[in-house]
This record gives structure tokens, C-alpha cells and sequence, in this order.
């Protein structure tokens, strides 16, 4: 049980954004800008990065929807997205995912654990400013969802078909914040 | 030295925000509603529980900037923010900012880790769905804001009496974003 009144049957961060629709409209602009809008990331990379620091924190709600948007996106290479959470064959990845990652997930830990080699190692398989401005700012804005996702107690489904409708509405739609009333 | 390439002499969020602006925008919206829009809690009480949550992620420039403008808003009350800050003396606070504190460390430690007996010595120090709310979104708001800032090593000034001017101008004029070009 959620640890405030929250709408019945709505997952996650879409019941918060019908409590405060203030703070909400913002949150849902922000990532959808972060994760759609124009990026040398693509929006598959992108969800991959947001999952993998969702599942470094142990957010299912999280983890679990941009994984599935992620798999919608990557299509035939949606095995990848398995790899960045679970750890496992990390070939599928580019080198450039792979030292991105790594940045994401001292991000999750601290900001201040990204050290210079860590950056050198990106810029070294081909990542630009923006490569690394995009993926530090992912990982910083999926560290605020997770613990507000989690430290309101807000519902998550447990049937991975609800996250796979999810993955599909994310991949299409992308990030529209639902109507207060809760339509 | 950051990370990226960022405006000379600019700190902090604000270099980021130059350097992104179509993100800035979103995140000086959001923290301009969370921090001075409609709440149960005044806006210091809400500068209170960011510079807490910074100073726990040791993030000075996130902690010494809202700090200072938490003391602008409290006035003759700003002996309070050293409280929130350092420890000590906490009978300065209300037994209702006390519990919401300890939430906000909470959360910042990992969404998971608000437990039911925090949410409830909240309610017993009379607070409401709204404060738990807010608390929580501004413990997983600089959660983000800590990390973006270290995560790419921006310039954090180490002049006490640019924060206390920083401190007045969020306490006057709020979160206003830079222009892109630097004005």
C-alpha cells in the first residue's frame, strides 16, 4: 500500500503526477525531452541507460517499463537490453555503451565517483560532450524517479505483460502526463 | 576542470542549463513549483530539506546555495538551517520538520528504505499527504540535482559570500533558467 492516498490501480510515477499535476506536468516534460528529444543518443540507448540505473537502485516500476520500452525500441537487438541489466554478454554492446554505463552506474552511486579516466575511457570509444552530458543527466533524473517511485510505496505490477503494453505505449507515445481527473 | 566543455565562470546547474537549455528549462520549472508553489510547507522549510539531502551527498555547491537561501527566508530564524545542516542543536526545528528530515535522509539513502513507522511519526507530528509529498519529491529532486552537478564536475565556487549573494537572488526571484547565450 502506497504511503499516501494515491489513485486506485495506477502504477507508479503516473498515480504522483495525478496527485501533484503541478510538479508532474514538469517531470513528464523533462523526460520526455530527455529520452525523445534530439540526442547522438538514440531514444533505445537512452531507455537502456535509464533501466540499467533503475535496476542498480532495485526499482522494479522502473527497471522493468523502460526495459520494455527500451526492447520496443532496439527491435531485433532487444536482447541487448537483457545484457545491461542483468550484467551477461556485454558484446552485444557498442564500446561507447559500454564505458556510458559504467559513467551511469558511478552516477547512481555519486556523482563524485565519475573520475576523469572514467570520461577519457567514453571519449576514447567515441562519445562527445553530449554523449556524456546526456548519460550523466539520465542517470542523475532516473536516481529522483526511483526514490520517488519507491519512497512513496506506489503500485507495481508484478505481470510482465503490463510492463510489456507499457514498453509499447512508451515507444509510441513517449512521455504524455495523464489528465488529473485520472483519464 | 569539468567534464565537458562548459561556460567559463558559470557554476553549477546554471553552466548546465546554458549548456542544455531544452533540460534546463524543465528542471528550473519543476524545482521554481516545487520549491515556491503551492505547498503545506513554506519555501524555507522547503530550502530546509534540500540543503539536508545535499549536504548528505556532499554536494557543496547544491548544499551552500540553498542553504543560503534558506537562511534568507527564515530571517531570524536562520540559526535553524545549521541544525538541518550539521546536526546539533535540533530543537530549533518543529517535531514536525524533525520526522519529515529523517523521510528525506531516507530517501536519499534509496526510495525503499521509508518505512511505514517514518511515514507514521510524520502523521503523529501532523503531517499530511501533502508534506510526505513534497518531502519525498525534494529529497528525489536534488537526489538528481547533487549527482547532475558532481556527476560532470562543475565549477563549485568556494566563496562564502557568493552563496549568500546566490541566496538572496533564490530568495527574491526564484528559479529563473539562464538564457542559452550566457545572460
Amino acid at each position: 500500500m502506497a504511503h499516501i492516498k494515491l489513485p486506485d490501480g495506477v502504477p507508479g510515477v503516473r498515480s504522483l503526477a495525478m496527485f501533484r499535476p503541478d510538479t508532474g506536468k514538469h517531470l513528464y516534460d523533462l523526460v520526455q525531452v530527455l529520452l525523445r528529444g534530439q540526442s547522438p543518443l538514440s531514444p533505445a540507448e537512452r531507455e537502456l541507460i535509464a533501466s540499467h540505473v533503475s535496476a542498480g537502485n532495485n526499482c522494479r516500476f522502473c527497471t522493468d517499463s523502460h526495459a520494455a520500452a527500451a526492447r520496443e525500441l532496439y527491435g531485433e537487438m532487444s536482447r541487448i537490453v537483457d545484457c545491461a541489466i542483468h550484467g551477461g554478454d556485454t558484446s552485444l554492446l557498442t564500446e561507447k555503451m559500454r564505458a556510458l554505463l559504467v559513467i551511469a552506474g558511478k552516477v547512481r552511486e555519486n556523482g563524485k565517483k565519475v573520475r576523469p579516466e572514467h570520461i577519457e575511457a567514453a571519449r576514447n570509444a567515441g562519445a562527445n560532450d553530449r554523449d556524456i552530458h546526456d548519460t550523466v543527466l539520465i542517470a542523475a533524473t532516473f536516481s529522483m524517479f526511483n526514490r520517488y517511485v519507491d519512497g512513496l510505496a506506489t503500485l507495481t505490477p508484478t505481470d510482465d505483460a503490463i510492463y510489456a503494453e507499457m514498453g509499447k505505449r512508451l515507444a509510441i507515445q513517449g512521455y504524455v502526463p495523464p489528465e488529473p481527473s485520472g483519464v
